[in-house]
């Protein structure tokens, strides 16, 4: 008989890709109570819906708990799929209730799109910067990332056929309206340049549209959707409308394609929760939908504005951002090439966060941008946060910090 | 310029075996309101503690709405996977609460531990039958199955070694308790044996336990997790024992590889919904979950007993089952080798419903079994639709029907 010695697991070759991150440890310390945080992603808390969401949970359990709390279909609730469709096409965006699926929140949405696509080895052509959470699913299934340049109209479009000829890329990901992290959208032009190489050259876009919603400056653009491809994929949740804790998104597009995503979703994790559905749904046709976000829109417009003239007024000559017309962030370049991870020590030394931005970078990493979150502070807290943060700033022009070693990067706690 | 012609997208290799099913239409079929469905795999709805569960959604929205409906840590809302683990303590197996990760269903757990050992071609072992969601999850990972036989007392150890040793699996994925399909349990020889095989080979165990807690017969078996290997991952869920519709399951095992899967979870989903977990939460303070399990226990052996006592009434000579001490499904097998998919059409035509047993195997494909689902049906209706289905079995005996023509197949709507 052998001695029994423990032998450890092997892994799979994509773990390789995804180690602990100096972000996640970053970000673990920017959630602490004394830490003035910019750095998490999460929307306004006081702004949910509490009691219309607690009402809908209790009359479906009251008069559909059976139903509420069995298993049901991959595909997902049918009312919900109805009102997406109607919500959708109020939109302009054709989607019949086949072509809809419900996710386990829209990034489940990107990791399905991913399995239905990629092979090791195979192109995901990204902006960059992007969303890094996105960049942790195409990891997951060992695609090489070709980043293309973006600029304050979105991702550039001189030069895509050349990467798409060179690269034959699987799938294009891209976040259309007020970009995470960079706060831009899409133009008109580039979205129909898109659309018509996505027919071309059979590529699939993934648009993702957390934040169109969100939308409290200038003119609503039609969805790279609507622009006449069916190679186009679309990502959408309430996470940003009503609440990220109830994870519910939607994946819409081609019927082919999405009975794909529902195959590899069944896999995944059967179905998505049949009570938040059903609740959402509830919910949703008695909801002043548009009444809450056009205060979703005006409270956010205001602390954007808010945090805006606080940079204005704190930030030392050379540091820049963009200024969004939407959505729950700004990016902000600091000046002198400051690097952005070797400023987030001092940063917490005045209570005070943010997310580096090398983090959403593909390659050629970028050292000194930084990403602020206006979303989830009242204005006084902005402005006392940006005060603290223009201190830090201007401090560092003064005797700028020593560079911070770099360590594998993958993704922080709240990657959204 | 080049005439516009719509290229289709092309798919990753791994959807070349994730078809539509024939079981799927089958089972479309079967929940016909006009059938009497012994198909699916469903938990008895009228046993759902919904007024509890509706009790606990409205105390945590009444008390922490805020927190209850934003984003949370991927690892799970800490009081539940505390309560959890003192759930598992009494149980009789060790895991702290680092060692608990709070997944969408059970079934989430199979996809993310596949995701954190499989690349193609890597072997997993699976008994062979199995369930056939986790046979789906092992093609979307492209894995090679290889079957290893069972009996009364689960997967065969005989052979297993020899097997490890030329295959090299990464995996070996069982149900310890009342498996899905056929009712039995791996006895605790092999268990022992298994574990040191584990630890021997470097090779993970996935202990897929969803109906332990459903025993109405015999005592006890420890789990595969506590005899003594830190390579064996288990995975349980709330879908039997409160409902199936909050999503809910864990997965507990070795800190080190929890972790690993809890970084591929932040891909897959970024964290199960909050607010279920908050509710399942505060439900456990106060439920009587023991008094619950005993009624359920209670209900489910005499739902069982009433279909053995059916079969034994109705069933032609040469058929036999599995007389199973937990669970929720009887195995059958029909008498002179009669086809189940064959004899489906019959079935339907007299309104009753199973799953043929063909679509749980690998490979060597065995088309004389069939399941029954127990849980789902009142004892009337068990043995009505026994009545019925023994009418079936006998024609079929008397002129046997022709066989089908086989399809891929992969999974049925309702797979667990």
């Amino acid at each position: 008989m052998k001695p029994v010695v423990q032998v450890a697991p092997r892994l799979a070759h994509r773990m390789a890709q995804m180690q602990p991150s100096a972000v996640r440890e970053i970000l673990k310390v920017a959630e602490r109570p004394d830490v003035l945080s910019f750095a998490g992603g999460l929307p306004a808390p006081e702004l949910f819906p509490v009691e219309a969401i607690a009402a809908a949970h209790a009359e479906v359990l009251a008069k559909d708990g059976a139903f509420a709390l069995q298993y049901s279909t991959t595909e997902g609730y049918g009312p919900l799929r109805e009102w997406i469709s109607g919500h959708m096409r109020r939109q302009g965006i054709a989607a019949s209730v086949n072509q809809i699926l419900i996710t386990s929140g829209s990034q489940q949405g990107i990791d399905l799109v991913a399995r239905i696509l990629l092979d090791p080895g195979d192109v995901v052509l990204v902006e960059n910067p992007t969303y890094l959470a996105a960049l942790q699913v195409f990891a997951a299934y060992e695609a090489k990332l070709v980043p293309v340049a973006s600029d304050d109209d979105g991702m550039q479009m001189e030069g895509l056929e050349a990467l798409i000829v060179a690269h034959r890329p699987k799938l294009i990901y891209l976040v259309s309206n007020f970009q995470n992290p960079k706060g831009t959208s899409l133009s008109l032009p580039r979205r129909q340049q898109l659309a018509a190489l996505a027919d071309r050259y059979g590529v699939v876009i993934l648009e993702d549209d957390p934040y169109g919603d969100l939308i409290f400056r200038g003119e609503r653009l039609p969805a790279v959707a609507t622009l006449g491809s069916s190679n186009v994929l679309r990502i959408s949740t309430f996470s940003k409308t009503l609440a990220p804790g109830l994870r519910i998104g939607w994946l819409s597009g081609d019927e082919a394609l999405v009975r794909k995503v529902t195959i590899v979703k069944q896999a995944a994790d059967l179905h998505t929760a049949t009570l938040s559905q059903r609740a959402t749904a509830t919910l949703l046709r008695d909801f002043d939908l548009d009444g809450h976000l056009a205060k979703l829109r005006s409270v956010y417009g205001h602390r954007c504005d808010t945090m805006l003239a606080a940079l204005r007024a704190n930030m030392p000559a050379g540091t820049t951002w963009v200024e969004p017309g939407g959505g729950m962030f700004v990016w902000m370049q600091l000046p002198n090439g400051l690097d952005a991870e070797a400023l987030f020590a001092a940063a917490l030394a005045k209570h005070v966060a943010f997310v580096p931005g090398s983090a959403f970078f593909v390659d050629a990493v970028r050292r000194d941008f930084l990403r602020l979150n206006f979303s989830n502070r009242p204005p006084e807290l902005i402005i006392e946060g940006m005060r603290r943060l223009g201190e830090v700033v201007h401090a560092a022009v003064a005797s700028p910090p020593p560079p911070v070693v770099r360590r594998a990067e993958t993704v922080p706690p709240f990657a959204q």
